[in-house]
């Protein structure tokens, strides 16, 4: 038996106890005549006593060869600290060393097995393994556990059925993002790796079996941006005989259970819902962190026709009053101009107003505005003595999107983000379509089985671009935490929708033919949903590095630098296959 | 709102209420002027009724138009019915229907969708959303999910934290059966789908995270053998500061609860053990069933030099006594005769003795044995009046092999392996390596991480193949349906280990270079287990074909013939990747 107890459950209980414990060595304080050894595994850190009066002369001697991160085993007596540390379950007692055996002798490692380390992320990457010890990856992956087992209970109450859908499946001809497989026992032939279990829960819905519900693996081979994985995890959700709001209730009703349970707060029945429209309107962004105000306010009618030729030639003037910051100097001013400037924002200026705290009222734009006009838009702002106005200027969609980043910054900045605040929120009626000006037709914005709104089906004749969608996201403090549709479930207006995105009857059938063909027997209607597990997890602890709660996640490049893989294969691999290299120069 | 109820919680305890219900059309009975229609959903069977006397002209014209699978919506009141079905929860009561809305029309399936159908297993694999509908079908699914939920929250109440450890990973030199995703990023390169997360989950332990589990899905890209899946799902554990014990009593438990759920009985808190020895020597297999006796008995002593050529030859003389079986007749005899010498089986012949319930003992081979030595043999079987004793003989491997082949087709063919009795046992002590002739070395008869017993470890310097190993398997009705070891932790007999099992340094560092590595900084005594969740699944169901417990399974070619995957994928993807086909004639 390797030990009667963790290093996290003995407290002045156990006091007088013989306990056996195991684990890895912390810390060693040696005080020549007495040593104290922190012995740390998942559950905690239990505090270690060896002195030279009491214990054996080899004990003693024994104990000086340990290191950091040595695997021992310790038997002893539970007694009483001297300095007791209140902050940790066990700080109260301590053990009084008889017995000591090493497990297994330890490297120094490569940084520091602390809260705080000293491993930069690429070697942390590469020794992952030794990460993971680590208290704060141990309690992310921790707590992504929990959230699963939460996930999976609420949904199994609600009568949902957890099926699993094949990994190995068909690739699609326009899915050039598919990761493929090639079989060996097909030669020429390739499965592909599923990005989301999309179809298959949809066939599981003409199969009768209503209320799916997944949290499964999905794979884009994409070119990653930051904190984005190659293989992510999906709770993925489908119901039958559903209209949007059924579906809404249930996942609300789960979100807000995670909710509850992680802050301790009562959340409401029901989240705040905003269309895709106000949102835009309201905060440039369909997925709004409304913890925080700063809400968009339109200036054309009050700024225009005052020779200031900016404003005179945009399409759109639009700012934000940022409470309490009117006394930012010239200089902090100037900074916030050079940030909506740089290219990744791409602003070419800024206009501020500011209503100081002594009344004055004062802009960027002294020479166009005066007083009177200057009053007129602090109004519109709603804004106080203390306030300070910043407002872009330009084309519409740009200038909605540069002044939501410029919005975004400043509630980081001035610590409006709160980890530990939730704000969840709906976002509905997003458009069915989009347009995509480089390949001069229509995409669609959810997918192509989303259903439109059935008092927008006749805009599919006269306007596409105008139809609504029952499609609905769910934002939480700024991230799209889920997002789902109503599908279609009638061949004919399927058809009709294949034909808007531009695919031909072939192509259709080629990428959708069984599914088309799965509704030839009685499909129900049904909708459902999918939340990014990795992101929903980040989010709920108050974080928000997606990298973080995966155990062995991939860099930026694609690379488990752990395993070092992706990598070659043997040349009889390649063989068995039927494959070969083909590498460019 | 598409229905208020689903269709199988209606009772008397809502009679008059006006309900609407959605499904399938299960059957309609047309007596002209009166209509019953059976309304399907996951949940159960509503009973409609349509009258021509009551219901409107219209409504009754539009039943008319129905057809099986129509996908319906009805509006009506709670009647009772005159002729109940006590059977189904729903059997007392039926709707009056007052409105109908077809929601879906169906062509007609190509197999009926009910309990026993007319549809071959081809044809129901390319329909798999059809034959989904199909109660025995949903229900296997619907056990398959209670039992994961099951086997994650006894784990999680046991301190087991679920970790995902990632499906892309890397092809190891000799994982010639590894599924390969060539890399689009990293031009030439691949990553491999697991065929178990071993090493995950041993890195974690390294990492600290004692306690892990997953069920999860792994791949093997092996010649398909009836009812073997290229991706199938385990319950993959991992425990830190382990003995063997303790691995065991943790997955008896789970066994135990999950059994005691299912059938209402109460377990040993321990599963009965039993040695590989033992389990070849008793039963000529190291996954016995032990429902029913009919263990070994070895006659080698009783038989031999009584000129009876083939016992005198025989390595080993060995049989079974098949209670009650006496009264066989010649003709029943020999079909068993020839069933053991198929060439699946290969047995050269086989020898009987009864003890007749008019105790006359009698046998194939009177000629060499008089009624003494049957008497004898009779009494080494331990055999009554009435009994049929069935004996092989031959090279000690192989008969044992035969007996056991026959051994459990008699058990099938007598009925003594039922599906609703459970008996669960462990099977322990197994040997650490095999020697395979053809290579001319030693392969790892679980895999190369498995410890040896302290006791035995001697033994790899001087008779290697005799060395037992700390492993264990789960065997339940004949199934071994989990099995796994204590770990090697030390690198010094990590590295005797790959010595033995004819690794040069290199080829050891290539594939375990990065485990071996961890091993560096303090790696825990640590070992585990895996279960095959869709064999333990269909066995705890009282079946044996993993296929049905499988929502989209694949045949034995690895295609899934309902996508028809895997296929053909474009030239441009191909190109992307860098890669060219290579086919062979």
């Amino acid at each position: 038996m390797f030990r009667s107890h963790t290093n996290g459950e003995l407290s002045l209980k156990n006091l007088n106890e013989e306990v056996t414990l195991s684990g890895w060595v912390q810390t060693i304080r040696d005080k020549g005549f007495m040593i104290w050894i922190d012995l740390r595994d998942r559950y905690g850190i239990t505090q270690l006593y060896f002195s030279q009066e009491i214990s054996s002369n080899e004990l003693f001697e024994e104990v000086k060869k340990l290191n950091r991160e040595f695997v021992i085993q310790v038997t002893g007596k539970v007694i009483e600290r001297k300095d007791k540390n209140k902050n940790i379950p066990t700080g109260e007692i301590e053990i009084l060393v008889e017995k000591l055996t090493v497990l297994n002798e330890s490297q120094l490692p490569p940084f520091k097995i602390e809260d705080e380390t000293d491993g930069g992320e690429e070697l942390r990457m590469k020794y992952r393994y030794l990460d993971i010890r680590r208290a704060p990856v141990r309690d992310k992956l921790i707590f992504r556990h929990k959230m699963a087992q939460k996930v999976r209970n609420y949904l199994s109450d609600e009568g949902f059925i957890e099926i699993e859908t094949p990994v190995l499946i068909k690739s699609t001809p326009e899915g050039a993002r598919d990761f493929v497989v090639p079989s060996r026992m097909n030669p020429g032939q390739f499965y592909a790796l599923p990005q989301s279990p999309q179809t298959f829960k949809q066939l599981l819905m003409v199969g009768g079996m209503d209320k799916y519900f997944q949290i499964v693996k999905c794979f884009r081979d994409e070119d990653l941006r930051a904190d984005r994985q190659p293989e992510f995890t999906q709770i993925d959700c489908e119901m039958a005989f559903v209209e949007q709001e059924d579906v809404m209730n249930v996942f609300e009703g789960m979100t807000k259970t995670l909710l509850q349970d992680i802050t301790g707060q009562k959340f409401d029945k029901y989240f705040p819902r905003m269309t895709f429209a106000d949102a835009m309107q309201k905060y440039g962004n369909d997925k709004p962190d409304i913890r925080f105000g700063m809400e968009f306010v339109e200036l054309n009618e009050l700024v225009k026709g005052k020779d200031f030729k900016i404003f005179d030639d945009a399409e759109l003037v639009v700012g934000i009053n940022v409470e309490g910051c009117a006394d930012y100097t010239r200089k902090q001013i100037d900074e916030l101009v050079d940030w909506v400037k740089r290219p990744q924002i791409g602003a070419s200026g800024m206009v501020w107003v500011k209503f100081q705290n002594d009344g004055v009222k004062t802009s960027s734009v002294n020479k166009f505005y005066n007083e009177e006009d200057l009053a007129k838009i602090i109004e519109k702002f709603g804004a106080k003595e203390g306030d300070l106005m910043l407002i872009l200027s330009g084309n519409e969609n740009k200038v909605r999107t540069q002044l939501s980043a410029l919005r975004m910054e400043l509630g980081n900045r001035l610590g409006l983000r709160k980890g530990d605040v939730f704000a969840p929120l709906w976002v509905v009626d997003f458009p069915l379509l989009e347009f995509d000006e480089e390949s001069g037709r229509y995409h669609a914005m959810h997918h192509p089985f989303t259903s439109p709104k059935p008092e927008d089906i006749h805009l599919l004749e006269t306007d596409p671009g105008k139809a609504r969608a029952n499609a609905y996201d769910m934002v939480l403090n700024g991230n799209e935490i889920g997002g789902g549709s109503i599908r279609i479930f009638d061949k004919d207006l399927q058809s009709k929708m294949f034909d808007l995105l531009g695919f031909s009857k072939e192509e259709a059938e080629a990428q959708f033919g069984f599914l088309m063909n799965a509704f030839k027997y009685g499909a129900p209607p049904h909708g459902g949903l999918a939340f990014g597990f990795d992101r929903l997890v980040a989010i709920l602890d108050g974080n928000e590095v997606i990298r973080d709660y995966i155990a062995f996640p991939k860099n930026n490049s694609g690379r488990d630098v752990m395993i070092d893989a992706p990598a070659a294969i043997a040349e009889a691999q390649l063989d068995e296959l039927q494959l070969q290299l083909n590498l460019k120069a």
